[in-house]
């Protein structure tokens, strides 16, 4: 855990007042045009609602990790959430459990798991088990669940989607400093786990018999007779919104790894229903319970990672057409932005700046007059780190003192 | 040695694409009009061939080291090369050696050196000895590279140009914190070169030892009737760009310090003759055997450096005119852009941001038509420090995995 210097300026200088703050995050929102002279999804998109709030806002194009880089899910939301992505890295095992609402706890090492396919020297196959579907997933998660017997931790076989899964070792000192079972290749044998420190040295030895007797209870499951275990991680344990910014976090977000994100710098999840109408309800519903709200849209992401131009358009055009019912509530400051680009171009997420617009009272008008890369990268706010934008929402809601006299 | 944030992440996240990239450095592009509502040299130069590309990619303002920092050719190339240049500071006597195609070993010790002028009480009266012809300056070297003889290590003394030269000090573990005995000033005695580490007591005697014969040898050569020594240093041993990057880096420099800034990030240098049109015909000759080409032009910065507008003005059009060929090779990036900026008006190296280019089928384009320092002003990268311009080309070459789930 490492405090961006904002963060720890925020720490000190962080007041109470009686304001709100909306953070829309649209998942994957940058893109790029199909044809070197074209739009990109988002300049295509009708948008008069965002265009809107462009013309009266500050709008700019947000880094999310640095140049190049392109983040996963974990890396761009913590740098919307203020924190350094790179200092913070989320563990995959951890991502994974956050990602199917298992209620990982503090002490928990968390791995991901392959259910693979091993022939009879014990080499690799097939890393994925010929994506076994997800129903056999969960009877090979049970199989295991109930028995597997292992001293001094309990161990958890949650499945997730066809050959994946999540491994949960709970039990006091565990270390997660532990290498992968898994090869990553072909042809070579499932790996041991090996203790990269001597406080993962018990954590180590319980995967090692994990693994030998899940060994034994698979053996006649071909294809997936093996399983292969990477991404050892605990609880991050970071430091609170409300600890660092004075700020009652809500997050309203219809998957789990996202509610999972915003549980680990404790925002409070509520109840946000299964589509974007539910989570403005959720929202109304809540407004009177935080000062800050997380809205989280997935839609905007997969159609791009489909490399479907048309539907991203049509989900971007989605969002839009909320935008006033949710500036009806009158927070002091909105911010919409997403956590990465996901051209549909690349059908990926890409390390492209995000277009991001903040709306206050307090805001410096720029010439920006519509939500789009090519007008953002002329906004006022620049070519701006993501983890700068919440300090930077907080000074617009009032909610920082002055730094020095 | 330090890695940026940066070369930390692609060091971790690099992965192999049969991708190339092309960086050219136009040395000191950036410039200054000559009249305040004046064009720049690149604003005037016709450059068709530059205007396309920047229509085609994306521009921006590349900033060498810091804001207000003016940057020799060590720090402008270590930034372009993705290299902290503050961190990794080049000492003055490993440039000055490079810039001869000394060929440094990792654990020699170089210096730079001026012969002087002493009075009778031993004070520097001239500093650069009248700056005596290069042809007497080679003399000298031999004189001392003959006659001096100091135990436990080598001494190699190699003349540059007029009164400068270089000291190579061979040996078994020599430290390089000596410190100059070079006053700095006239009517000062020259110091005595005093170790400023433990490691570094051995080099301080080896050299005590060299100037103490070499003022003997020296001594009826009046003007150059003695010498100066700065900059003791070693090779930075840096991590080789193959190693942060995963590319197999080739240069292709007339000028041997250029040549040797490459070296020292482990390119190999080939053999680019003697102009631009040499240059590229070894880029084509080379193109199988790597995967980032540097090519290296001189003349924009000597043109600068003399003050002469118009002469820069030409060498820009003088490049323009080979871009046709060189894009005829479809790189998949292509980098142009200088390492600082030199302005005819200043005569010298300047702080000035410096005028970039991007290209690649991964770029989102801004509204920028044309090269020049007021339209990248308005690119779509912004102000852009130089060392992420190597990130962001490996991103756009398929050359970066995703950070983080």
């Amino acid at each position: 855990m490492k405090l961006t210097p904002w963060q720890e300026l925020t720490r000190e200088l962080h007041q109470p007042a009686p304001t709100k703050i909306i953070l829309f995050v649209a998942d994957g929102l940058g893109g790029l045009p199909l044809e070197p002279d074209g739009k990109t999804e988002l300049e295509t998109a009708r948008t008069p609602n965002l265009d809107h709030l462009a013309a009266q806002g500050v709008t700019g194009l947000s880094q999310p990790v640095g140049p190049g880089i392109t983040p996963g899910s974990g890396p761009g939301h913590m740098a919307l959430f203020g924190y350094d992505p790179i200092a913070n890295e989320i563990g995959r095992g951890v991502l994974e459990a956050l990602g199917i609402d298992f209620p990982l706890e503090r002490s928990d090492v968390a791995a991901r798991g392959n259910f693979c396919t091993v022939d009879e020297a014990g080499r690799v196959v097939d890393r994925r088990a010929g994506r076994i579907p997800t129903e056999k997933c969960i009877e090979l998660c049970r199989l295991l669940q109930e028995n597997v017997r292992v001293d001094e931790a309990e161990v958890f076989v949650a499945p997730v989607r066809e050959h994946r899964f999540v491994l949960v070792i709970r039990g006091e000192n565990l270390g997660d400093h532990v290498s992968d079972t898994d090869p990553q290749r072909t042809g070579a044998e499932p790996l041991d786990p090996i203790a990269e420190d001597p406080a993962s040295e018990r954590t180590a030895q319980i995967v090692a018999r994990f693994v030998a007797q899940a060994k034994e209870l698979l053996k006649d499951h071909h294809p997936a007779n093996m399983l292969l275990l990477r991404g050892f991680s605990k609880h991050p344990d970071l430091p609170t919104m409300t600890e660092i910014y004075g700020l009652h976090a809500v997050a309203l977000a219809v998957y789990p790894m996202y509610r999972g994100l915003a549980k680990l710098v404790g925002m409070r999840v509520a109840n946000a229903g299964k589509s974007l109408a539910d989570q403005v309800a959720a929202l109304k519903r809540e407004w009177e319970q935080g000062d800050f709200f997380f809205i989280h849209y997935k839609y905007t992401d997969s159609t791009g990672e489909d490399g479907d131009f048309r539907a991203k358009v049509q989900r971007i055009e989605e969002v839009d057409a909320v935008i006033p019912e949710i500036m009806a509530l009158n927070p002091d400051v909105f911010i919409f932005t997403g956590d990465h680009s996901t051209p549909s171009l690349l059908r990926s997420h890409s390390w492209h700046p995000v277009p991001v617009l903040l709306v206050a009272k307090s805001c410096r008008p720029d010439e920006v007059r519509e939500f789009g890369e090519r007008a953002c990268a002329r906004g006022g706010l620049g070519l701006i780190p993501a983890c700068q934008l919440l300090p930077l929402a907080l000074a617009h809601a009032g909610r920082l003192r002055k730094f020095g006299a």
